[in-house]
């Protein structure tokens, strides 16, 4: 393991108990029947405990981290989708024409793109939409229909960069880390992740991606089945991250532990970031503590991942783009949240009348 | 029938179909795999057909009605509240306490409150927090469980109140009428008027509200089915509105009809506006084109409106509050979806490279 990672590890607190007391007292006595405001409520008091105090500060600096890479597996043919376009996607995120960019644009989120595995040439630099970073571990994955996708080194330096990119995040003033994606050919990886941590049979958490037809989708479900196969006795998250995983996926889990240690929120997008929270929760389970699901993903796996973590999604509206989509649409409901403690009166100042 | 009623269901078109043919066209030629953005795609062209050109302007003026109102039934102990709350509450709206403020505050929507029936006196006025507007019908319905709630010109005074506040709202430069309510007892009327118009038992859409017990929900059950059993052979939507309704729902119908006629688009709160937008249904079906189910109500009744309405909910996080509150957490996804047409570069673009 990894200094950068041990020592994340190790800082990952529980949610702060008075904070949350503080906010479920609060809610308590708002100016609505109790629990009128249903998950709002919850959530508010889950950024109560990770603020450490009550009413927690809105966020107002949301960032979402897009972590960009290749997988071998695509010579099995899972996707009709070449491998071209995940370097291509990335030149439309530096420009600000991909859904993550309007999304984010319109809940005021800065976008980070990390080449943490692209099998092709990228160029760091700012865009107009978007910074791109270079933080590449490899030309894309190995196929892990024939092997590990990486080796336990290489899952350890994605989860770095992920690590990384949640201080470099936080340091520069975000209060609220949004995971996304893009990589042609990551919703097999997150297949097999979800069926290696959970247990689960490989039919049950394999989808149909972006839009594969029912013969790819057969051939995508034996693929993951046989990968989870090979795993059977490995306990490590490491290394089946290694094994099955993909190199967004260290990044992300590595954002999730990253985060969790500064004490921020971190807003999952879809069905890439719930399988990689899977590797974090693993490896810290507190750090799930500071998730919030953004979306359920029309991906079946997703479902099975959330369950897993123990979080319900905030929106359901059929997505099925990854990028960070999800999570960027939720932000104003976090916001709205957090506000609910922060502004509303008080029965008891109601009830006192106007000079109270 | 009153002549704004007539003038304003003579108004309401149909969505235009070159817009929605556009918008469907540039949807499939966005920079993402068709579909991948689910409902947010189905919202974006309905948006366009009732712009009525695409892409669509994002809406940025929001305005919230809330509807206040009492009711005769809470004689018969449906809820534990006092009728004296609605009062109050307007009081909490006006000075910006309430949790609509909040969250209109967080998505930039005016608050404007309407005292439509409250059994109280209500002073006109602009507060810190809404305008607040007097055009009491009458204060209070008479009591549903012994008679019709209101006289069919009741009904129609109510539904032309709320066809001028949409006049009014839209006048003032709103782009996105969100429907509000208030009003001790008013989900009694809800589900009559589900029942009523839906042909479904008063078990299946009956709800405890704001929190009932056993008892008291079986009283409320009994109640519901014996004022929909007095309505059997009445098909006039506005008899059936006077008979079993509220004056809530009558403005809130009205702001449907007078927000189609104008052609802006109207969000639905929970299960008092899906009640509400049945009768505006009945009155204009192509009304509801201009609707869009902000969030589903825990209130069981409130699924078989939409299913009637043939709407699907935006947001769906229990919440079982009013006020508009649901309306209001929906709007950061509506604007999304109308940002998404306006923004999102397309695949021939990318394709052609950035000199295109």
């Amino acid at each position: 393991m990894t200094d950068v990672l041990s020592t994340t590890l190790a800082s990952i607190q529980p949610l702060d108990a008075t904070a949350v007391a503080d906010a479920e007292a609060r809610q308590a006595g708002l100016v609505k029947p109790a629990g009128a405001l249903g998950v709002l409520e919850s959530l508010s008091i889950q950024l109560a405990g990770i603020a450490r105090t009550c009413p927690p500060a809105v966020p107002g600096a949301p960032a979402v981290a897009v972590f960009a890479g290749d997988h071998g597996v695509l010579a099995q043919g899972v996707t009709p989708w070449p491998k071209d376009i995940t370097a291509v996607m990335v030149e439309v995120f530096r420009n600000g024409g991909a859904a993550i960019n309007v999304l984010s644009r319109a809940c005021g989120a800065s976008v980070t793109v990390v080449d943490i595995a692209v099998d092709g040439d990228v160029a760091e630099g700012v865009g107009t939409g978007a910074e791109v970073l270079s933080r590449k571990v490899r030309r894309g994955t190995a196929d892990l229909a024939k092997g590990a996708a990486m080796t336990r080194d290489e899952a350890l330096a994605g989860l770095a960069v992920g690590i990384e990119i949640a201080n470099r995040l936080v340091d520069g003033g975000a209060d609220l880390l949004l995971t996304g994606d893009m990589g042609i050919g990551n919703t097999t990886p997150s297949a097999a992740l979800i069926a290696a941590f959970t247990g689960t049979d490989a039919d049950l958490v394999t989808g149909r991606g972006t839009g594969i037809d029912d013969e790819t989708l057969n051939r995508k479900t034996e693929i993951v089945a046989a990968a989870v196969a090979r795993t059977a006795g490995v306990d490590d998250a490491i290394n089946l991250l290694a094994e099955v995983g993909g190199l967004e996926h260290a990044g992300i889990a590595g954002l999730v532990l990253g985060g969790a240690a500064r004490g921020v929120p971190v807003l999952l997008d879809g069905v890439i970031a719930g399988s990689a929270a899977l590797v974090a929760q693993r490896l810290a389970p507190a750090s799930i503590d500071y998730c919030i699901a953004g979306h359920r993903s029309v991906e079946s796996g997703h479902i099975v991942a959330l369950q897993q973590l123990g979080l319900r999604p905030l929106v359901d509206l059929d997505l099925r783009l990854g990028e960070g989509t999800g999570a960027a649409l939720s932000v104003p409901l976090v916001q709205a949240a957090a506000r609910v403690l922060n502004e509303m009166a008080t029965l008891e100042s109601v009830m006192a009348g106007p000079d109270a």
